[in-house]
């Protein structure tokens, strides 16, 4: 099958773990630390990174430097700097300090949207027209990223003609350049990410559509390949697979960067990415943050990063090269 | 793609976590502990179960009860009972005990195989032909597991030509009903799990083949489904997830029972599994090994486990029906 052999296709990395990762944390880390992740992520060749959100800083204290982050960071040509906007508010200032997307979100569930965001849906999409109509007349492109696409906690599964005519409404009457399919409590599996994906794929080709999966029951990488096979190539992630699930504590949340940067080059994928350069900048996030990262490859290397024998291998091989016979007893 | 259509096809589970998690593990499990894990695993439809190891009870304390374990299980018609054996006087000992198959293993990697066992591949062959030579007179099928199949943490990659000899010699020399192909430290990756697997069928079409998978760099369930993909339809897998890894501390080790049931039943498959009934059985070992599991299931349920709406969802919404106009600042 031709999704096992990757064959140099290009893979668009996006990085969420500096918005979706951090607005998760306790610790408020430093500004300057956040530019410092957010130029590292760049440096790596991530194509586009959710650098923060321009919310409340009452409701997210973690990102209330939203406006100094984004002006801080230094802008390397081809990354795009995306910021989440929750209003018009919100959008007027990432506008200011020069957002090149705004990401809006609602969600697919009413029960969710309802719960997560206190409007309705249909209140919800029309302060998302009211931030679109902004944005047009200040050429910054809308991403709208839509939230349990693949199922609700408290609902179930979501009818995927309800996902699609969201995905229309944003596309023909918002006039939004992308749509993220958020997994947000990680109920996605592979057949239905092949069957939306496609869905999607077939009915809007020109639309950048992203995939944004969470790991929490393991599905994170066979959701991500199931996307590849169905036409998505731009894929949501989190730099050492930080942010958590509010529905499941313990459980991991957005599936990790370099795991999936990882796993993609081995399969012969171009990501663009420096894998290496991803992994140092996860490395520094546990000091950040104050605690360990769910991130695989943080803590057992990559395939190739090669384990020493054990210190008396010598001895061992010398003994076994001497011995005729098998040390087990023969019949 | 077919592969995300399971469409029923039949998926053989074969349990490693009473051997391998086990084995790992510094508190001793009870003897009847350990037996009514088997029989929960057996129960919830699990077809194959490693039970035990009958190896020195010196090198692992944690099996010394191989024998009153094995013979004290309920044996379910259906079951195979399958038990590691290193040596001639294991494989007597646990053909008294009545398990239903030898499980041998020797390393595809002359390094791991002299660090792990202590001996050279050519010893290890020649112990593993003296155990099938007894085997065969007693009507005990045996099993071949080649560790590091997939790549060696301390020589890297490891051949397909050397994996494919090494399989020849068992199916071939030995007359070994089965051979398992063992990612021993988390190396092995979709492509190559797809190559692998398919030449092993193409060339082996009636030997039971089976892959034996970690999660130690986050692939475990899609090399599951590459090797779906390839013809393979036996997975090793350990409940809860438990088994690390030594050469990744902290990393997770076997890929998680509950977690590829759980997956596959989603797209279609049929493992024959009472997903509940594995997961009950799961939620017990944090008891019974002193520590918490890596089980994305069991911390964070299943797909459709749903969760309540905020206790004062009713006001929300009421509060949001009452508003004729978006929260959000009109425009």
């Amino acid at each position: 099958m031709k999704l096992w052999n990757g064959a140099g296709r290009r893979i668009y990395m996006q990085e969420v773990g500096t918005r979706d990762g951090l607005q998760a944390e306790s610790a408020f880390v430093a500004t300057e630390e956040k530019i410092a992740l957010v130029d590292a992520l760049s440096r790596a060749g991530v194509a586009k990174i959710e650098v923060t959100a321009f919310v409340s800083p009452r409701v997210i204290p973690a990102l209330s430097d939203a406006d100094a982050v984004l002006r801080g960071i230094e802008r390397r040509p081809g990354v795009v700097y995306s910021a989440l906007v929750p209003n018009v508010r919100g959008a007027e200032r990432a506008i200011e300090a020069r957002a090149d997307e705004l990401n809006l979100v609602m969600s697919a569930s009413e029960t969710h949207n309802l719960a997560n965001l206190r409007m309705t849906r249909s209140q919800s999409f029309d302060a998302l027209s009211a931030v679109a109509h902004i944005a047009r007349d200040t050429g910054v492109a809308i991403n709208v990223s839509l939230s349990c696409a693949f199922g609700c906690p408290m609902e179930g599964n979501v009818a995927e003609s309800t996902v699609m005519e969201w995905c229309d409404a944003f596309i023909g009457t918002i006039g939004a350049r992308g749509v993220t399919l958020c997994d947000t409590t990680g109920m996605a599996y592979p057949t239905q990410v092949a069957a939306l994906a496609s869905a999607f794929r077939t009915r809007w080709p020109d639309t950048e559509l992203t995939l944004h999966f969470h790991n929490t029951r393991g599905m994170g990488l066979a959701n991500v390949l199931a996307g590849i096979d169905a036409g998505a190539h731009r894929f949501d992630a989190s730099l050492g697979g930080i942010g958590g699930c509010p529905y499941a504590p313990g459980a991991t949340g957005n599936v990790c960067s370099e795991e999936i940067v990882h796993a993609l080059e081995l399969m012969g994928y171009d990501t663009g990415v420096n894998l290496g350069g991803l992994i140092d900048a996860a490395k520094r996030l546990p000091a950040l943050i104050g605690h360990d990262i769910p991130s695989q490859i943080v803590k057992a290397g990559r395939r190739l990063d090669l384990h020493r024998p054990p210190a008396d291998f010598g001895a061992i091989r010398e003994r076994a090269h001497g011995r005729p016979l098998p040390a087990a007893p023969q019949v």
